[in-house]
This record gives structure tokens, sequence and C-alpha cells, in this order.
């Protein structure tokens, strides 16, 4: 399997990641092409196109092998399901299926560049594969979701102080927000009395969840 | 890489298999595993998800290597796309993804086989990875397919005397018929004197296409 790319996103750990593609659209990235890949001709035409798929790797599990079943954190992290009927990372192939938006193709001297949002992917993760979202396959308005359909509206409530919002660049707030909303604790936690922290586009953001309520407490910059 | 199974369907040769998957419904494939992967676990609670991901290797294509760009069929041939804005199987790393319905989970002595219908796959193919279609982040109802859409509705009508269409199994023949409105001719072929044929779930169907219209010829079991 040959790295075609690299992406560029806002997470420089797993921690706070969306747990699902598109999820986020205020997130943006930007695919930057690997010497060999580099050439423009190799995504002539692909502005025809409004979504993507990207096939990457779980560069992050490798160590962990893979069970036949594994324990959806979406599920409390108790109920084993088999690994093809989840999107988990530990599964005997570790490549990843992430849809994301294009928002437009850019040039960086004689490369193109591919700015997408609604990435669910750490910073620097090998790309493997680009494919059009191509609606009459890929679109099934009929498809019931298991799991995923029941979880879908869990979320919190967000509360940023405006001076700690401010600290961060107009552009990245949004999608901060949106982060909070969809909970980035890790799994099974629930302490109200703990303070989190996640790092985004070079700040540390550190909440609290009560009730439901996420609460920003700190904003500073790495 | 590891091939987790492999899929059994009516087509014995890469000639007339649908260009996409979920084009023809009417077709059923069974996906079996490999020994290693036939535990019935790791498919535990699949059936919740009415369609799935399957993630497999152009295994025919290999000798090919890949170039910047290709041309699609459906452009008739002459205009070149950058491979990535294509679903082309001559690309840096030859996976395919396809979208199959599930049907249901069968049992063969130990081992579990999914039977699934709209694969675009060859007998034999190996699959590498299934996931679950997550309508939450696969489901984009405002995606844009380029030069796919304007030739969604490419179709033959197709003229299948019933002599020869009852020599075909009963649950085999409408699949037979949408593999003939589909133009399963080579690309960029148009003599309306020439028969065509092709191999389907053990028969050879020959055929030929005048002004819009495929008329079946013979039918013969191989």
């Amino acid at each position: 399997m040959k790295i075609i790319a690299r992406i560029r996103t806002d997470f420089p750990s797993k921690f706070a990641i969306p747990r699902q593609s598109g999820l986020l659209e205020s997130l943006e990235s930007r695919i930057e092409f690997e010497k060999e890949f580099e050439n423009p001709d190799y995504v002539r035409g692909i502005e025809d196109f409004s979504h993507l798929w990207l096939l990457w790797c779980f560069s992050e599990n490798e160590s962990k092998g893979s069970s036949p079943t594994v324990r959806p954190p979406r599920l409390g992290g108790n109920t084993r399901v088999g690994v093809f009927a989840t999107r988990s990372p530990f599964r005997p192939n570790p490549i990843g299926l992430s849809c994301v938006k294009l928002l437009r193709v850019e040039r960086e001297g004689s490369r193109a560049v591919l700015v997408v949002s609604g990435a669910d992917l750490m910073d620097g993760t090998p790309i493997y594969d680009i494919k059009p979202y191509l609606p009459i396959s890929d679109l099934r308005p009929d498809a019931r979701g298991g799991f995923s359909d029941e979880h879908a509206d869990d979320s919190l409530a967000v509360e940023f102080p405006a001076e700690l919002l401010h600290l961060l660049p107009e552009e990245k707030r949004k999608a901060a927000v949106g982060i909070l909303a969809q909970d980035p604790r890790p799994s099974y936690h629930n302490d109200p009395d703990r303070i989190y922290g996640f790092s985004f586009a070079g700040f540390e953001i550190r909440f609290s969840v009560k009730e439901g309520r996420a609460v920003v407490q700190a904003v500073e910059k790495i």
C-alpha cells in the first residue's frame, strides 16, 4: 500500500476527534499529496464532485491487533459487537473510510492541495486513496444504521465564556464549540468534578461536564 | 493486507459487471469468510445494518500500473480525468469500494455467510474489509456526482424473448434483464450487426444492440 497523501488537521492527537466523518462540517483540513502524486493531473476534474471518500491508515492502532469483537463507546462500553459490524479502528486491516466535503482545490507551487471539511482524522494521517462520492451508488436513503442511529442525538450543551472563546482565531471557534457539543470525554467517563482537556488548532482547551453541559474552564496557546 | 473473505457472484469474468454497486439490486452474492475470520463473532450484530461497505481488491488489474489520468467509459473514452476524480480500477492502490445491501446472515456449518445484493464484483474477488453503512456520516443527500450524475440514465430497452428467458432459472431472470439494460457492451463499441456475449450464472447470453435496444439472440448453458 502506497501513501498517496497526508492530511493536515487541527488534531495533534486522537483525543476529541469526531467519532465519524461529516459530523462537524466546520472542521477544515488540507490534503497534501506526496511527491510521487503531486502532479495536479491526479485530481483533474475533481471539483465536479462535492464530496470525496478518503481511505486512510489507522496508523495509531497497529499495536493492538484485532479481536473478533469490540465494545463500541456509544453502547456504553459493555456490549460486544462483531468488528465487521462496527467502524472500530481495531480491525484485521487497519483502513479507515471517511466522507469529506470538497471545499476547493488550491495550488502550492506545482502541487495541488485539496481543502476539505468534516474529516475525522488526526494530523498527519497517511491517505491511501481518494475517490469521488457517487450519489448513484453511495447515497442510500433507505439505509438503517443500527445502534449508530439510536445514538445520533447524544450531545452536550456548551458553555464557552466569551473571553475564552475570543482567545481562539475566529475561524476556529465554531469547530471548537462543535467538538465540545459532541462530548469529547474519553469513553465511559462521567466525573463532574474532573477537568478534561484536548488540543485543537494549537490551543489546549480545558472543560468540565456536569448534567449534560460542557463548561469551558481555560484556553491556552500551546 | 489480509484477505478476510471472498465473494461468490454470478460473474466469472469482468465483462457485464455493473459499473457501480447498487445499480442492480436483483443481483445476489455470498460473502464467504476465510478460515481465520470464519468465527461468527466477527459479524455479531451486523443484521442491525441494512447496508454494508466492501473494501476489496481490484485483483484483475495489477499489471496495468497507474497513470495520473484515466478515460472514463461514460465520457466516451476520449476525455482524460484525474484518477482520484474517478472510481477507475487503475489507481495507485488497487482497492475498490462498494455498497451492498445485506439481505441475511446464513450459517454454513460453523461459519457465517453474508448474503448481499447489488455487488459489482467478479466471482472470487478478495475482500479486505466489511464496514456497516452509517447514515449519519455516509448518507449525503446534497452530494453532487459530476459526470456520473449526467450519465445516470443511460440505459437500453431490453427485448428478451420468452423462450430464451425461460432457459434461465427464475431467480436469475430479473438480474439478467437488468444487466442488459445497463448496456454491457465493451466501452466505445457501437456496431449494430455485432453479436456480443457475456457469462452470467452459468449461462452464456448473446445479444445485439440496435437503436438503443438490446435484443437477446441466444442463451446457452456453459
